[in-house]
Parts: structure tokens; C-alpha cells; sequence
């Protein structure tokens, strides 16, 4: 048991590096799955920003005295909370990629959000600077998504072969 | 298999509709945890707005001639995604509903974006409205959230009875 805001702090920080460690996995997927060279480059462009905030994330818990090794394996982030229609053969993977996506860079927010704000409680300035630096990548590749939504249901009926009515 | 914009709305309001009842059991666990009256108040109100939703949406498949029944014990929505720090005993409830609470109101939005753009392919005017104004609540309580995480982790260090620094 922790008892001082540096301990919830040095949580936090572990909690936000293995959930990027799992949207680095998420994204990988998606990469594989996307045929749209356009999004298939803005995911890499959203990967390489995952693999910087995570680099930031590590040296923050290094200089607490910390590593992220232990909680590497314990997350996982995904389209589990909306699934379960099972009887369906088609994938809709461009609309459910985006949908996840959104999802995902929302949980992002609320962590950085929270971490910060941990941070400042912590009165570690540093780390309380990362959180708003990676929030504001989240919050742009939220915003590509969301001015995507006709697209990805364009792109879904597409893939499916599904006809428009007369 | 199904290959029509209509078949794919039908389907999708069965998600929808699945989806609202996760969040019903979701707010019913947040507002039993939930000690500060004027957040319970909001989760009440949550709920009420997330009755009405399903009801909306029960009326749309019933429309299709269509139930809601066979995809409801088919979700779970929830925290799931961001766990795996296992050996601490805070629970942190505050912090961490607002943080799922969060999320799960961009899950919502991202379903209703989608269901309300599917429902104009299939030419049903109805059910995007309905997914126009169930998403209106959604992110008028993403904005209430989002708007507090000052507090929830205020009320976290207090329920945990963490002090803040000298």
C-alpha cells in the first residue's frame, strides 16, 4: 500500500506506460488490417507518436527510481467492450477500427488527463508536461477520427459489398 | 450473412441497444460507489437519460420488426481496458470511475456517429435522429466529466487518505 501522492504518481506512470505498450499492439493490428493507404499512414504517423510518449513515460519512471518492466504484460486494450453480435460473418473492420480508435483515444485522454493532474499533486513539473504533450497527440488523432465517421461507414459497405438502396 | 444497408442497421441498433444495457449495469456499480451527492445526482440522472435511450432504441428495432432480446447478455462494458496494477490495495474508486466513465461516453458517441450515418444509408430518418439525440446526452456528460478531473482526483486522495506534500 502507497500512502503519498509520489507513490500514485510512480502507479500512474506504470499504468500509462503499459497502456501504451497495448496501443502500440492495437495499432499494429489496425495497421495490418487497413487497406486505405491515407489511414494505413496516418496509423504508422500515430505509432511513431506512441512510441515517443512511451520513451517519455520510461524516462519519467526512471527518474523516479522506477521501471515499466513489470506491468508490461498485464494490459490489454481493444474493441472487447463493444463486440458480442456473434451470428455476424462480415467484419466491418474499417468502422470498428474507427470506432476502437476513438475509444482508445479516449482512454488516453482521461489517463494524461488524470496523470497530470497526479503530477502537479506530486509537484513534478517534468511529468505533468509529458501527459500534456502526449494528450495533445491523442486529442489530434481523436479529432481525425471524428471527422472521418462517413468515410469509415463508405469504406465498411465497400469491403462488404454491401449496396446502397435505389 | 447479410448484405443490405438495412440488415447492417438492424443490426447495428441491436449492438446500440446491448450497449445501453452494459451502461445501465455500469452506472448502477458507479453510483453505489460513488460517496459525493452532487456526482450521484449526475449518475442518476445518467441513468434515466440511458433508460430513455434503450427504450428509443427497443421502438427502432420493433420499427424493423426486430427485437432487442437476443444480444443482452452479450456485453460487458467497463474498466477492463485499463488494469493490471494488481498488487495495490487503493482502490481509487473516484479516479478510476471517472476514468471509465469517460471512455465508456466515447464508446457511446462513436456508436451513435455510426448508427446515425448507417440509418441514412438504409433511408431510415428516424433512427439517425434518435441516434442524434441519444448522442447529444452522451456528450453533454463527457463534457460534465471532463470537466471535473480536478476533483476526482481531489476526492481520490482524500478517500485514500493521501496527503499532499509539505
Amino acid at each position: 500500500v502507497t500512502d503519498s501522492p509520489h507513490d500514485m504518481l510512480v502507479e500512474h506512470l506504470q499504468e500509462a506506460h503499459a497502456m501504451e505498450q497495448a496501443v502500440m499492439r492495437m495499432l499494429d493490428s489496425m495497421i495490418s488490417e487497413t487497406k486505405a493507404p491515407d489511414i494505413r499512414d496516418e496509423l504508422r504517423h500515430h505509432r511513431e507518436e506512441t512510441e515517443r510518449h512511451e520513451r517519455l513515460l520510461t524516462e519519467r519512471l526512471v527518474a523516479h527510481g522506477s521501471t515499466p518492466s513489470r506491468f508490461k504484460q498485464s494490459l490489454t486494450i481493444g474493441g472487447a467492450l463493444v463486440k458480442g453480435v456473434g451470428d455476424k460473418v462480415r467484419s466491418e473492420k474499417p468502422l470498428r477500427n474507427a470506432r476502437d480508435g476513438f475509444m482508445t483515444e479516449h482512454i488516453e485522454i482521461a489517463v494524461y488527463e488524470l496523470l497530470e493532474r497526479i503530477a502537479e499533486r506530486a509537484g513534478d513539473e517534468e511529468t505533468a508536461e509529458v501527459a500534456r504533450r502526449n494528450r495533445a497527440d491523442e486529442e489530434a488523432m481523436a479529432e481525425k477520427i471524428a471527422s472521418n465517421w462517413d468515410r469509415f461507414v463508405t469504406l465498411t459497405l465497400e469491403e462488404e459489398g454491401i449496396a446502397a438502396p435505389d
